[in-house]
């Protein structure tokens, strides 16, 4: 074991790229897809509508036996049935005849064309027409809508509401979505203790496990909170082992510098293998990175603005990448408000919070739970730069 | 009964105003607040941090000690214990001593600054400081990031991770947040069935069940779907005592045009009481809204676009007024990228699409589904308005 051996952060991520993870496809019922990605094109395997449907309450004719009506001679048809939406058209339409027709139902076979209730007048069995219908008036065509076999809806869709809708409209009750990959959150530290219990002299309530689990929940992964880890090897080892267990990548939070850290990478490597011992970015020295049966396990540092900086920098984008939610853009070009100073040498990554086309700084430092509370991401200040002016153009990463 | 009055869409909305709904707090645990809307201000209980903390690995010092310190004349100090992050600080610092302390660790009594590792010498069981600290060098004091009494989060926030992240660092276990509202959605007409079935023919998908049950979903409320009621009584009076029973709101969607909507409005008039017949809107028309034993039922049209339109102006509203989420604005100003005509004497919504600054009509007609995919949202066309120029400003609606 090299212990803070740094790497890069580019070296970091080929070791993340080259984990033995893939996007996985399960089928799920069309009413438990909202939100979810879609992991293939969906092509409509119908028709929409599937056959000449009315368009308005009326009556169905042959548009031909209209061509010649006029408000001097008007055109008599005789109204031989009636169908309704949901009806099995039946009947076939003949010359001099017509049917009334409801909205949405099928054409009878032998009409084109629907002319409204307004435009006729009823006598006994027949209706008087005193201008010529068209073929198509007041009908949707098969097909017009959604042509079968057209695709409508692409890979990698996060399904709204409309997207649902549409799918239920072409008959599709299971849909092929990208798998959501579990996460074991294992908070650390015996200075640590959750929310509810009581807290003792010299302790304090956990803020990483929360974030970290909800911040995995809105990318849409899903997220199991292990609890809280202390100083000691058992209670650690144990933990880690249980999420390597039940879940596809185990993420470890808080008290990664000094004992903690040097504890998590003596039983990474007893249990696997440790692939990344520190990252030479600021924050994030002591992130921790191995493989434990194939499965990544991230040692995150313990402040939290850290943690998510680190979160957002290298675990997001798996599992964006396991959503099948690459794609999607979580950067922003703004202004810096004001003039910041870093240290050269250091690649830094400083949060700031979003005012307009303003990014703001945040400097109150990395162990307020505020600063990461009121900023809404992080620039990056390269290595070879030690000032940003005012007003210089900055690329800010969402955080998450 | 009067059949077909309609009244204008301020007076429906009086009317929905009117109905004995009020926003509910529920009090959930924190694991499961993510996403909810807080219902109450929420104040940190405890100073955070809760004690003055380390912020740095190093010595824990009175910092009048260390006053005189100098280059040439450097002061040394006893190391007489070890704080690690977690313990409880039992031992007093005097004079002339300092305490090895951990990040994150309480200060000691008596100490008031930190001086860090790299910043002195050890020699055996002393320190050699070359330069004075000042007190609160290397210490965060208590509650100086979050004061006891602060209020941290407002009523009416839709808590995001960093919000759970939050509350979690303040020790908040359980969250007041609105309870969800519960609503039945039921389709009708007996030309629709469910995805996953055979389409014979005259069939056709329902499409409004799984856009309003996902809506009301994406709205943060909770919605059953009780499936698709026939053109006949018993069916659809089934299905409605059910939601009523099951739930606070109900909707229809569906044949609310015709034969249903009479039906409907039959039903509700012997169940409870029909308060409105119709909305001097288009589309919206045959719009019923009723109350049974003081739950709020409502009659959508039946084209997925004129439905949605109504959903989004007549119930969304009142969802997001259970829901604390009012405030959230759901227009926007864009510039109409061509012409559109309307007719005189009818308040029209409009389906637009919004590309870039623009808002462009969607002229397909309601009764196609894709009209309403490709829809973001609506205009609307006031009655005495016929033509819409071209770059003209508009207000676009979002649905949902």
């Amino acid at each position: 074991m090299a212990f803070l051996k740094v790497v890069p952060l580019e070296k970091a991520r080929e070791v993340i790229a080259s984990f033995p993870l893939k996007p996985e496809i399960e089928v799920v019922p069309l009413s438990e897809a909202l939100g979810r990605v879609l992991a293939e094109d969906v092509t409509s395997p119908i028709d929409v509508p599937p056959f000449d449907r009315a368009k308005v309450d009326g009556y169905a004719v042959r548009a031909e036996d209209t061509f010649m009506a006029s408000e001097s001679e008007p055109v008599r048809l005789r109204v031989v049935g009636e169908i309704n939406a949901g009806d099995i058209p039946s009947l076939e339409l003949k010359p001099g005849e017509c049917v009334y027709i409801s909205t949405g139902a099928p054409l009878p076979e032998g009409a084109d064309a629907v002319i409204q209730f307004e435009d006729v007048e009823r006598e006994g069995d027949e209706i008087i027409i005193y201008k010529p219908a068209y073929p198509t008036l007041g009908v949707m065509k098969a097909g017009a809508d959604i042509p079968k076999g057209k695709t409508i809806l692409k890979r990698g869709t996060r399904l709204t509401f409309k997207d649902t809708a549409l799918l239920s409209a072409v008959g599709t009750a299971e849909v092929p979505v990208f798998r959501r990959p579990k996460v074991a959150v294992i908070s650390t530290g015996n200075e640590v203790v959750l929310p509810g219990e009581v807290l003792r002299p010299g302790k304090i309530y956990d803020i990483n496990g929360r974030a970290i689990t909800d911040a995995i929940r809105e990318l849409g992964g899903e997220a199991v909170f292990l609890g809280i880890a202390g100083d000691n090897r058992e209670s650690l080892r144990g933990l880690i082992e249980k999420g390597i267990e039940c879940c596809d990548i185990v993420l470890l939070s808080g008290g990664a510098s000094g004992g903690i850290r040097d504890l998590t990478t003596s039983i990474i490597d007893e249990l696997g293998e440790v692939k990344v011992h520190g990252i030479a970015i600021q924050p994030g020295k002591p992130t921790v990175i191995g493989v434990i049966n194939g499965k990544p396990i991230f040692g995150l540092p313990g402040y939290p603005t850290s943690c998510l900086t680190n979160f957002t920098l290298l675990v997001a984008p798996l599992l964006r990448r396991l959503l099948g939610r690459e794609s999607e853009v979580r950067k922003v070009r703004k202004r810096l408000a004001h003039k910041v100073f870093s240290v050269k040498g250091r690649r830094q990554f400083l949060p700031v919070r979003i005012e307009g086309e303003k990014a703001v700084p945040i400097l109150k430092g990395s162990g307020a739970v505020t600063s990461f509370v009121d900023a809404d991401g992080f620039i990056e200040v390269p290595e070879n730069v030690e000032i940003l002016e005012a007003d210089e153009e900055v690329e800010v990463t969402f955080f998450g």
